[in-house]
């Protein structure tokens, strides 16, 4: 069984959009900063990963959401590396409210990349045996991702706030340039109850990305998005939504 | 002698810049977080000052910086409200390391507006009596923030997420734009000691606004900036920055 870490969090108003509940990078941000403290408790920090040329890159998020944590809301974040094979780790974040209740719940793909070559790395013992997660055989397979038929799109350049600490663009950002575009109307009247996305390549500082989108209601409310530079595409999302009368 | 108020803070990666230490924007949210938690312990919550058809706009922060919280640090910030007029209300922040050595110290000008017309109003003693700040007749004056005399300028639409839980722009956002124009490079060798930052107007969600600035480097390096749409200016400011290795 593997570890499970957890941490208390108090959703601040600056974490949380006009419609009074917390936004996607806000949401991420707290769930990895988590994860970043379990593997600091074991002893496997970043800098721990780095002696071995590695660095961890998050590939797949899988979004489940009852309810959005609200302003002012105390919560409590819980994470667990899951299963692994020779390349893929798998982890699990919860959020609960004070009374226990799930409020959502993330699934994710973490993957080591060699630092020098940028190309994945397969994962050693001696990094994920503290988590003790399940070594398994498959890939585990996350949902497909619908491609745009025929979408609309905005430029964002990536500015300088957008790389955090760990020298990258932060991941959480792609959903402020897929989140923007749905615009003030949709999404002060929908709410987002399922979230599949998958990064593909990393967009760097000065680039300008086009964010693509589409919304298909063919079976419930869909948006889709890609965020592409030219052809090339570097991250494809896409959320289910229901309108805020249905809400759960 | 006016209440103090303090809460701790651990500075999390999501909160700092390639730099490793704290943003503007971040910055900025937990120093307000800490004052609508004084105001809340006081009984005097946005919701209370709203009774009042009233709410509360800032209009200048001095910021004069030892050093930038860095990441994982754990931080102490400290609030108070010092003194009071008929319109401006004036009130310190403080950040604090560890040891208990100042980081930064900002002050802010807050006034009320009233919701319906959107002009100033004057202080209820209602509103600011818990805070025991003194009652003082003069205006203070920040000092001057030099104009622009031949710049350059980058575009910024106003996104989704730059309005916050408060239903307007976060005036932590005019951050991202000032600092985002002055590129990698001089971000990552410059470290800023003083700023001096006036909102004369609010940017709305759909704006796209221009981020003029200037580097002038007569007596020491300073930056200028000023936020406009078109003529009209939205807010200026300038900053005084050090190079890293003469960094304090």
């Amino acid at each position: 069984m593997a570890v499970k870490y957890s941490r208390n969090h108090e959703v601040a108003y600056y974490e949380c959009d006009v419609n009074q509940t917390m936004t996607f990078p806000a949401m991420i941000g707290v769930a990895i900063k988590t994860s970043e403290e379990q593997s600091d408790a074991l002893n496997r920090s970043a800098e721990f990963i780095h002696r071995f040329g590695l660095t961890w890159v998050i590939t797949n998020y899988h979004f489940q959401i009852q309810r959005l944590p609200k302003v002012g809301e105390k919560i409590q974040i819980t994470t667990q590396a899951m299963e692994y094979n020779k390349y893929f780790c798998y982890r699990n974040f919860w959020f609960h409210d004070e009374e226990g209740n799930e409020l959502l719940m993330i699934e994710s793909v973490f993957v080591l990349m060699d630092i020098e070559n940028r190309k994945m790395a397969s994962v050693p013992e001696e990094i994920i045996a503290p988590f003790e997660s399940e070594k398994i055989k498959r890939i585990k397979r996350f949902k497909a991702i619908p491609k745009i038929s025929a979408g609309k799109s905005l430029p964002y350049r990536v500015r300088f706030y957008d790389i955090d600490s760990n020298q990258h663009v932060n991941n959480a950002m792609y959903f402020n340039w897929m989140i923007d575009v749905l615009g003030f109307d949709f999404l002060t009247t929908h709410v987002p109850y399922e979230v599949n996305i998958r990064f593909d390549k990393e967009v760097e500082y000065g680039n300008e990305v086009m964010s693509h989108f589409e919304i298909v209601t063919d079976n419930g409310i869909e948006s889709r998005h890609e965020i592409r530079i030219g052809e090339q595409l570097y991250c494809e999302a896409n959320i289910l939504w229901q309108t805020k009368e249905l809400e759960k």
